[in-house]
């Protein structure tokens, strides 16, 4: 059984996509704690980031970061926080989060949002995207 | 004013040193949610992640992988979670923290322990630091 993360690398599911290239892909998470909320996820499912290779891992955090500065641009947050948790699905990903306050990065203030205002931080997300 | 990052850097303050580069040095937080929680820091000041130049940014999650991994192996914790908050020190800093659970990244669960189990603790991550 493939993850979620999977289908959505393999076009099998939908997502508010923000980036993709040979290594990795990044999109809105389905639940954020602001919006804007962004993951960062290698095309190889590895579970836990200490075992993820080169070039893979490398890729995820020079895009985290590429991505962070275009998330701040589009939010407006005074600064962007990143996480690895992994206790939710088996796949690695790096949560980049706009913040206003440490509670932010607490993925149990998760919540969904409308489809208008994902595809609304999406299409900022992407406009300001500068690598 | 310097920050405590940069009075640990410049041996003004000690620390629970883990490693140390030219470019990146690593410690135990004086206030850890799990024993063993650890920072890597970039030798310069900067305050927020996003402007963080290389070659500093990308030794950082070099390290980072690395450290993960010896505080993995000495604390024997199912996971190693890793986050950027930046909402204390204004000098930015990687947290890398065995977690048990997710509750092992909120900081607000940190808290100081004995010299001896922070002595005991870095003594067994530095000897399984493999690099």
């Amino acid at each position: 059984m493939s993850t979620i993360f999977t289908k959505i690398i393999n076009g099998e599911l939908p997502s508010y996509k923000i980036f993709e290239n040979e290594l990795i892909i990044s999109f809105l998470t389905i639940e954020p704690t602001q919006l804007g909320h962004s993951l960062v996820v290698p095309k190889l499912e590895i579970d836990h980031w200490l075992d993820v290779k080169e070039p893979y891992y490398s890729e995820v955090f020079k895009y985290g970061k590429i991505i962070g500065e275009a998330i701040q641009l589009a939010t407006k947050a005074p600064r962007v926080g990143a996480e690895i948790q992994g206790w939710e699905v088996p796949h690695f990903h790096l949560h980049i989060i706009p913040m206003w306050g440490p509670s932010d990065l607490d993925l149990r203030n998760a919540k969904t949002r409308s489809k208008e205002e994902m595809k609304e931080i999406q299409t900022k997300i992407v406009a300001n995207l500068d690598y």
